[in-house]
């Protein structure tokens, strides 16, 4: 089959590689229908060493099923689902909790030995926990959206969710790549009131209006800290959703959220450290919560509303790219000439 | 009047002060009938520079009131009351959240020109909000634990609070000071089913075993957490409350909290930044909440019970001083001959 590459910062190759197999009688392969390019995974297209071993990239895909191990069942051939990006078995104590990142028995793609999903076809570890079966007859029109499932969506909802949005609420979402917007979009659907949008590209912020952004603030740093305060009477945001990841998004996260409230950080934190005390977060009480989402926890939550068009979680991707182009896909998207990019095989 | 004040790092003097009269028709005059002294006194005990200016001390009082501001109703000289160690008008946007702490009319006791609790007397800012009647006829033996109500009991309160504590929790507890082994007595009453308390003073664990701890730890760092995992089938506790402030109690949090479980601060931390990145937070989804108690938002729930004798904080107190010998008071809270200190004028 085809399968996606990283060689090191910056190349990205599309070439033949071995046809996953079942290799645990828990396993699933997949035939991969849609997958699409990560903003976490423009991190190796920046820092990629070119001493390392090239590795396979990709951990978003729908697909149809096309081998089962004997262990799994609930599933056969030809069926369309969708994975979230850790795999787990959802049947451990963390999973029950619905913490599947946390899975003993879990793991992640494109890491360890598991192939990526910007290929022909994945090999799908704890298939029975991991996969979700979508309807054999929906509208082709209606994958992009399905595929957020498999990360950018929950991600976003895990950063509302962690912040106990709730109906009336006032909530500032920092960073305007795919999940900021779909926190957005969370946001709104948990019942969020006001809910201020901190992203400097208009055509971003546009889409996060439309998911139900009531105020933009395009100002960054200082400025940016100033402008979300002036909007809610000097006091902040109860909530702040963190989806950027870079220090700098902790300190405006720190700026705008009113005492007493909460930060949800979904990005994923490149620093070790930060201000965590007296003067940060532990005098006015401030809460510091997120983590890598357990999408699978809530995919069965979010499906129907997408199933039936209430909610387009899929506008994120604004190009669509064939495997082979993945490459240009990176390019795109590391130059900021496209949001999100799909991949069709 | 007699007062208490720290004129250097281990200089405690008691002597003549002018009598607090009210400046503000929103201050009260309280008379002290108990005080004592807090491990938050034992910092600049440890650290206040002779350049520095003496300051008044305590912030833990209850006593019988004795003049009231033009604007302060709901209370008569003679009234018996406790004070939280923060006071507040109690109606503002943050008080009715329950965020005492954040008042913007608020403040704290023995800073900015407010005097200190370790005196003979008081002014009250803010008495309306601020102060709580207590019973005219309580008996004289419920004193002590009334006084936790000022600040140590709700410490521990909060701490259990913000982590939401609930019936079946497991929980360790850091630290085995007043604030520690009322976060235990907490935990408890909201229903923890274990609770590990880690400290290493045997007078002090039996206390806490008292007021509920089903394990004591008493290994410190590694060893210590290495325990904890032992104790919970190598998960650690979904809920973790630190009551000490130092960054090895930071770090022993991290080691034994549960993925997917809260770090609830209410020792002051002694740091600026700590780690908070994808190794100790954010990868295993732990929340991190706490600050400093709105005590004032909980003293009408914890009341009753401590009225009724359900509960006995006030055990912490192991020994009583006069107002006169507050010096002494603190050299033994300094050198762990005594756990908590009470003072009588």
């Amino acid at each position: 089959m085809r399968a996606t590459f990283m060689y090191e910062a910056g190349d990205v190759r599309v070439h033949d590689a071995p046809d996953p197999v079942i290799e645990q009688p828990t396993d699933a392969v997949v035939r991969v229908v849609r997958s699409c390019v990560c903003g976490s995974d423009l991190h190796p297209y920046h820092t990629m060493a070119a001493s390392d071993r090239p590795v396979s990239m990709g951990h978003e895909f729908l697909g149809t099923v096309e081998e089962l191990g004997s262990d799994v069942s609930g599933f056969k051939r030809g069926d369309l689902v969708v994975s979230p990006f850790a795999f787990a078995d959802n049947t451990c104590e963390h999973c029950r909790e619905g913490l599947h990142t946390s899975c003993p028995n879990g793991g992640f793609y494109a890491a360890g030995g598991i192939g990526g999903g910007q290929a022909e076809a994945v090999r799908v570890p704890q298939a029975q926990g991991t996969l979700v079966k979508l309807p054999a007859d929906v509208d082709a029109a209606l994958l992009p959206s399905l595929l957020t499932l498999a990360d950018v969506y929950g991600t976003g909802y895990h950063a509302a969710q962690q912040a106990r949005v709730r109906p009336g609420d006032t909530v500032t979402v920092i960073g305007d790549g795919a999940v900021g917007l779909l926190a957005v979009l969370s946001a709104k659907r948990l019942g969020a009131e006001r809910i201020i949008l901190m992203g400097r590209h208009k055509d971003r912020t546009d889409l996060g209006r439309f998911f139900g952004a009531t105020d933009v603030v395009a100002e960054r740093g200082d400025e940016g800290i100033a402008k979300v305060r002036e909007l809610t009477g000097g006091h902040g945001t109860r909530a702040v959703l963190e989806a950027v990841g870079h220090m700098p998004a902790y300190e405006m996260a720190i700026g705008v959220v009113r005492p007493g409230g909460v930060i949800s950080r979904v990005g994923v934190p490149q620093y070790a450290a930060a201000p965590v005390g007296f003067a940060s977060l532990f005098g006015p009480n401030i809460t510091l919560t997120g983590g890598p989402a357990p999408v699978r926890a809530y995919i069965d939550e979010l499906l129907p509303a997408v199933l039936d068009g209430t909610v387009e979680p899929g506008r994120v991707f604004d190009r669509t790219v064939s495997l082979d182009q993945v490459p240009e896909g990176y390019r795109a998207m590391d130059q900021r000439e496209a949001l999100k990019v799909l991949v069709t095989p």
